[in-house]
């Protein structure tokens, strides 16, 4: 992608209603725009970080066995009579009055739905278990929306709800979402931790939260560093066997890790050695919940058992708030210069600064370069624009790709370009084809170097 | 993906309340649920079908040079009161008061939020031309929904909207859209014909609709049937070629092709000859509209121009109804046993009929030519079931992948599954691994048959 035919509108000033890094840095790229509180347009940039987020979270559920569909936004208000929601949602809740006069709602959550789905259409013990999920917007009417996408009204939520004939087949697709969770968070870069949270009523050890280490996070945490060090990494993953998911669960959830509200100050200094316990802030990005049959018994829905006797089916719900992910993954990557993206999320796999644009050899390097990303697969910014090289810079600088080639006159001549890490800020010299080749190695894609 | 583990809700009655036949076998194939009127739940085999059209507008609006955006279901009104369309608009648009009591609404269209956009971050005439689309929900409080997701209030639109200097490059935009919504059609297995639409008070030759023939269209068509003959094909088009894109153009639209709206007798009977001359019906799947400065005036969209003063932008709006094309498809793809996909937008490449569920050899062979599939990208469905075969053909019709293979045990015992196109209801006999590279082929893979 050219940068001269590109919309990247970024900002050179701190907009002053940002009190967080990833606001203030988002605004700043031009990844997003506000267009109400807690409303906001994904502007190109944006729409392709949001856009490799939601095809991560879709590959690790699919992979786990989960089946996509897409439940509206807007939701009628019976649903939520005969779950009991409608009076104890409040004033989060969209309440909208269709123009026949019948009550309707912009969806926060989708139990309601998805459970009137369930029972229009599954009857026996033999359709389970059974995971269905969906990624669309949500709107809650947060009073005092903030943070940007972090905590905004109008928000992209993955919500996915199993369906089990028992308690402890429910576990099992528990464990499972767990698995996958902790994947999904890998291959964004992010290290994200399970932590027991805190489930209301209903008790026992079956809600987990998933926190990423951010200062700026809305949740004090205490855990023990061991858990920091745990890596999926390549794991060949059996989602069928359910002694390797427990496994995995147990090895992720045994180091202490908990939030402010069911932290144990005890257990925490009894558990864990002195040396690794680690005292931070963290944001959340996801929860699982087993919550049994709270809503398919006030909701009819059922299922022939065995026996032939209706049972009510054991349900759990477990989110991924989307949205909220791309602010996440800037605060737990960036530096003063600007964003530093993971390359598993990375708007763009490269930058390519061309330092003379109009000049017969720098243009006719950049290009090949471009299109030599592109044929392995890999898109580039090229930045073809007719600007001083500290603007390239700084304009790179702040949308954070990975990586860098930076063509000048001096270097095309020797026959070398320059490439450049934005994490370490390293650069070397290097004939143009060696630099895509280790470009190409760092997203894992195998390119032959001519010559 | 076996059946066995899918979520495949199909119905042997014909639902009552559908009244054409893409809502019929929507219903009925277990692709989507009502859940309000006109608002739809997409169920696992629905949303795949959906993903694919909504492929395929994203990569021919990409093709063209056309930046993805993405813009929030929930608009503030005030956007509205500035272009004056809020009074204008009327009981469809659906209105909402939020917590703070300040109104919204949830978005029929984008042209005041994205005008704003560009307001708050183009400045110069440099950053012409420039397109800006998105694919998001839209809400239309119909007062009569009707023919499922064909006239839902809910529904998944494609609004792609230009901005340029001058009417003339505005008027390059219109054709460079004609263009990629031609390619978009064609991938999609449709001929759909760009007619001239009546633009109302702004008058002019700016503004085409695409209409689908289907006899249960909305619309009376009148044409010269050499339009239905043109393709694209593997035609090269270079979208910054203004003239080719025109010749394109003029050879889409020479042709009489109108609706009721704009048919003139004298024209059609003396330019037609007779045995060309064609009446119809049409489903409207698309818009493409140049409407100048309509927004940009009144909402103070201007740039700096050439001569350093300000000028509003000429502006075009381009949609898409893309949930609707899944109906519209179904409308022109179906026969008595149900639905056709065309090769394009199908679920999935190919159904597998096991004839035997539970014996070794059909179990086995079954599973290698999912896996041999597999391997070459192509997804299918494997009915694992223990079912009857009526039951199993049943479904597979009703569903309408475009290839089968049924795999039974006598046919095994000779080395031979047999292969049956959906369209033509044809079926051979043949070796799985060519069985295999014939379905491949048909998607344009090469296939290796071994032996």
């Amino acid at each position: 992608m050219r940068l001269s035919r590109y919309f990247l509108p970024v900002l050179k000033e701190n907009p002053s209603e940002a009190q967080v890094a990833s606001h203030r840095l988002m605004l700043r790229a031009g990844m997003i725009k506000q267009q109400a509180a807690g409303i906001y347009s994904w502007l190109p940039l944006g729409w392709r970080v949001l856009r490799n987020v939601e095809r991560i979270v879709h590959e690790e559920q699919q992979r786990a066995g989960h089946l996509p569909v897409l439940m509206p936004t807007i939701q009628p208000g019976e649903l939520w009579q005969e779950s009991g929601r409608d009076n104890s949602y409040g004033p989060e809740m969209l309440r909208i009055t269709d123009r026949q006069g019948r009550k309707m709602l912009y969806g926060p959550t989708n139990e309601e739905m998805i459970t009137d789905i369930f029972r229009a259409h599954a009857s026996s013990y033999k359709e389970l278990p059974l995971t269905l999920y969906h990624i669309q917007w949500k709107f809650r009417d947060e009073i005092r929306p903030r943070f940007g996408v972090m905590r905004g009204r109008e928000f992209l939520m993955k919500d996915g709800y199993t369906f089990d004939l028992t308690r402890e087949d429910a576990m099992i697709a528990y464990d499972r979402h767990m698995v996958a969770y902790l994947r999904t968070y890998e291959r964004m870069g992010l290290t994200a931790i399970p932590m027991r949270a805190d489930s209301g009523p209903i008790g026992g050890d079956d809600t987990h939260e998933f926190l990423v280490l951010a200062e700026t996070g809305e949740s004090e945490v205490m855990y023990d560093s061991a858990v920091t060090d745990l890596r999926l990494g390549d794991r060949r993953v059996d989602y069928d066997d359910a002694a390797q998911l427990r496994a995995i669960c147990e090895e992720w959830t045994r180091p202490y890790a908990r939030t402010d509200e069911t932290h144990d100050v005890a257990t925490f200094e009894r558990q864990v050695p002195e040396a690794r316990r680690r005292l931070s802030r963290g944001i959340e990005v996801g929860q699982i919940f087993y919550f049994g049959t709270k809503y398919s018994e006030p909701m009819g829905a059922t299922v022939q058992g065995p026996d032939g006797k209706p049972v009510p089916v054991h349900m759990g719900s477990h989110g991924i708030g989307v949205s909220r992910l791309v602010g996440a993954i800037i605060e737990a990557s960036h530096d003063d210069k600007g964003i530093v993206w993971p390359e598993g999320v990375t708007p763009f796999h490269c930058g390519i600064v061309n330092l003379r644009a109009g000049d017969g050899a720098c243009d006719a390097a950049a290009a090949a370069l471009e299109e030599g990303l592109a044929a392995l697969g890999l898109e580039a910014l090229h930045d073809d624009r007719d600007e001083r090289a500290g603007t390239k810079f700084a304009t790179m600088d702040l949308i954070g790709l990975p990586w860098r080639i930076t063509v000048g006159p001096r270097g095309i001549k020797g026959g070398v370009v320059e490439l450049t890490s934005r994490r370490t800020g390293e650069s070397e010299e290097l004939p143009p084809a060696e630099a895509l080749a280790k470009v190409a190695a760092a997203y894992g894609v195998r390119a032959v170097v001519e010559g």
